[in-house]
């Protein structure tokens, strides 16, 4: 399988390239500009001493695909979505961005649609399967790769067997998936990450998570 | 101290009744008829071989008390503040409802002000401390005292030290407290039961809860 990380050279994406990579799975770094993204992909290539990530442009490597995963912030949610739509029918994609207010990223704005996951979905339409995921698991957790990451994964999104594929992926990750159910539910995997981030600064911690129990 | 629980003939009142005078908290359950309030208390004190609890018309409740917490259904949420709203000046109100959406209680319907809980404190005023909690919790295991119940408790709302009174009184219950922060958490807190419900529904179980981890 190939997996794009669009924004890949920001906070999230260098960890879950170098967990997907070490699991075997081939991965393309995507940036809005192409040299960045090879950079990032030598850097990482060079911690794993092998030729495993590659670095293109978002649309490159959208197209070069088969699930794609959007990691920018919030305020290039919707124009990097615009810039890729053509490369992603009938695939899978994974929107990890949340969308927190730049001017206090403990407060989650409320997207019209709902959420991110809900907004991209309207924007893609049903040609792509659209699936939350990642939003809670803080980004220097995901880097260190030898740390267990004590905080589930909730992976939401309106088609099953696309959400399957997606808990497949963050099992090999080494994170504990849970099926969040259908994409509404992402309104709650985006604003717990506000919340985390309020915990964080409260309690002077950097990697606050959820569990979720009883199941 | 003496708290009231409004709507406290219904599913979580009992539980948290019963802890709390458990615990040596003066208890009133509330309901729209006093007969009920005093039908159910009695059946609590019976429980407890102790007259621990009282039953009392929500007005009558809300006045006998320092702290009043509220558990009805969200369809009855505004009524029921309106109803109490002359007794609850500078007192502390723990709001406990969940905008659950009636026909599909997976989903959370979004209030206009984000949460049943932003709702409570624009119809309040700041003269009322609301502070979210409680909304996490499954009723049966609240039930049941001699649980251990795996679930943290969001403590969400605008007034600090008005949190940190919920957060003793959520410990005195044997629950786990998590400071949440401001009244706009209270939208995590809130849409994450909806999220638990579906685990429930998915997963054969009944008591899914959350656990807040990094601390």
């Amino acid at each position: 399988m190939i997996v794009s990380i669009l924004g890949g050279t920001g906070e999230q994406g260098p960890g879950m390239a170098l967990r997907w990579a070490k699991a075997g799975i081939q991965v393309i770094i995507g940036s809005r500009q192409q040299s960045k993204a090879e950079q990032i992909a030598n850097e990482l290539n060079g911690e794993l001493n092998e030729e495993l990530i590659q670095g293109m442009a978002n649309p490159e490597a959208a197209a070069a695909a088969e699930v794609v995963a959007l990691t920018v912030p919030f305020s290039a949610h919707k124009n990097t979505i615009d810039s890729v739509k053509r490369h992603l029918k009938g695939k899978i994609f994974i929107d990890v961005c949340v969308p927190l207010d730049p001017e206090n990223p403990r407060k989650m704005l409320m997207p019209e649609a709902g959420s991110a996951t809900e907004e991209a979905q309207a924007i893609l339409g049903d040609d792509v399967k659209v699936v939350a995921a990642f939003q809670n698991v803080a980004a220097h957790e995901l880097r260190h790769l030898d740390h267990d990451i004590d905080c589930d994964v909730l992976v939401c999104g309106n088609n099953r067997e696309a959400r399957q594929v997606v808990i497949d992926l963050v099992k090999q990750m080494g994170l504990q998936p849970v099926d969040g159910g259908l994409a509404y539910n992402a309104r709650v995997a985006e604003s717990l990450t506000a919340l985390l981030i309020g915990l964080n600064i409260r309690n002077k911690v950097k990697g606050s998570g959820i569990r979720i129990t009883g199941l």
